[in-house]
């Protein structure tokens, strides 16, 4: 529990999709804390003793739970709404945090490629947060951070919690995460902000769809930058981004040419194929992995008409 | 100069774009290394006295020399080639290393908002490689890399230097920097390998579509891997790759939308807006900085249909 929090929002105050319509389930003032108990983005359809049969009938109705939303007094359209990241508070059950990570078919950057579900199971350890076993081998650095953050659209009507938008949402930016600083435009009076979809940990780009998908509460604390009219979020990291990652360096694969979306694409199955390579992993297993811990960047996009898109898979999970 | 070398490739030797019917200027055998003088990208028409005149006036027939081509014996189509770099030796004038940055019209991820033409020249310590003074306040980490990196194509006739192919090429990848060990596919008998455009720092994007550029010597060396039949350039580096840089976090702005290139032009114009209004700097300052030391990132890739582009500034460089 968070001691410093002003309120605490239960998990059974969640909603799914966007809509400006739906009521605030608390009002809070700039410079309060809430304490959020969000459910993994599967709304507890997967979890620890979960087999790939249950990936093939999940309930798409009930994908990304948000728990709010909240109504920050004073916020109106064109402010921008400051998120201070306090803390994560991954859930335990049976002595251990779990997570999972699925291939879900048709959902993914390779999606063409893998059409069948899998699934992993991971467990944890929510105190020390020490990198999670894949496989034999594979251990994998935890960094809690929630992957559908924002605020509601002021088109009204329901929209669907998938893509993330101008007030923020489904960001999964994987640095939004403890000491981070977060703003949202605010579209809406009082901006009704939700939080959820909290992953253990994840790679820049989220390549096959999930993340370890973890449920986790979270402390946020609120604040506003009136008139601030920003285009797009912004966020403030309090220091370094990847040392959980980059100890013994990267393998990385790379894809060129004039679409940045081909571009990523090759280097993901670079990875791949190198993966299974190397370590003599199933195809399927090695795009799950890259998923939590591997990392799209742009290495050049100017010199025309050849893009490079490099993916960093960080060798630490496997020395 | 490398005592280790088994040639030095003088910098008379270089050709403008990729042809593999050049003649090499060595053959060497693998396991051998090579000392390459490099001239930076300009071939000697920017450096340290230049004004913002001389980049309206480039000759863009003597963009981009590089070094070379090198015969590597036994190399074969089919087969990659293994380049270990070993050191970068920043070419000193009056006691100072010097580089220059250039917002070059019709050049760049913003080339439709700068459209004029704009300098900056750097000078810094080659030997302690202190990070380098941007105006009054701005310091930028360095790390040498070779911006192009690559064999010849197996296509006959003159190609141009501006894209990145898959032999390799104009890469502008960061990270090709010292004891990273670079794999490229050969396409030609003997890999025809050469090597220029050396920068002292970029960023991922090098988003203005020019570095720290800044002529340099490199030594490389060269092994085989017979029959790798690799589909795109890949490498490994022996550490981490941003820590020059993360020490004080970072400011980040997004880009989000069904385009990854108008995603990335939103983040990048996002960044230029937020220095311009917290640093006071102009605009293609703010611009040309950025690509120095800034990062482009893909957040997410999954969300459909909307991707998050992230553009990474380091704080360290004002802190």
């Amino acid at each position: 529990m968070c001691k410093n929090c002003d309120y605490t929002i239960h998990g059974a105050q969640h909603h799914f999709g966007w809509d400006n319509a739906l009521a605030p389930v608390q009002r809070v003032e700039p410079g309060q804390s809430v304490y959020f108990e969000c459910m993994d983005s599967s709304a507890g359809q997967l979890g620890p003793s979960s087999t790939v049969d249950d990936v093939a009938v999940l309930d798409f109705g009930k994908i990304n739970p948000v728990t709010g939303p909240i109504w920050v007094e004073g916020a109106e359209p064109g402010d921008a709404l400051k998120i201070t990241i306090q803390q994560f508070f991954p859930k335990e059950a049976e002595g251990s945090a779990s997570g999972w990570t699925a291939n879900i078919p048709g959902f993914g950057l390779l999606a063409d490629q893998f059409t069948d579900p899998a699934l992993t199971i991971w467990k944890y350890d929510g105190a020390t947060r020490a990198p999670a076993l894949f496989g034999k081998e594979g251990r994998v650095p935890l960094k809690p951070f929630a992957g559908t953050i924002g605020c509601a659209l002021a088109e009204p009507g329901l929209h669907t919690i998938v893509p993330p938008r101008r007030v923020g949402g489904n960001l999964d930016i994987r640095d939004l995460a403890e000491g981070a600083e977060l703003y949202l435009p605010v579209e809406v009076a009082g901006a009704l902000f939700s939080v959820g979809d909290t992953h253990a940990a994840q790679g820049d780009g989220e390549v096959c769809g999930t993340a370890i998908e973890s449920p986790m509460d979270v402390a946020l604390k609120f604040d506003l930058v009136k008139g601030a009219n920003l285009k797009m979020p912004r966020f403030t990291t309090p220091g370094p981004v990847t040392r959980h990652l980059d100890a013994k360096g990267y393998e990385v694969t790379t894809g060129i040419g004039p679409d940045l979306m081909s571009g990523a694409r090759d280097a993901v199955a670079g990875m791949v194929d190198h993966l299974c390579a190397t370590r003599g992993m199933s195809a399927v297993d090695a795009y799950m992995l890259c998923s939590t811990c591997g990392d799209l960047r742009i290495s050049e996009i100017v010199d025309m008409p050849n893009w490079v898109v490099s993916f960093y898979f960080p060798r630490a999970v496997f020395e």
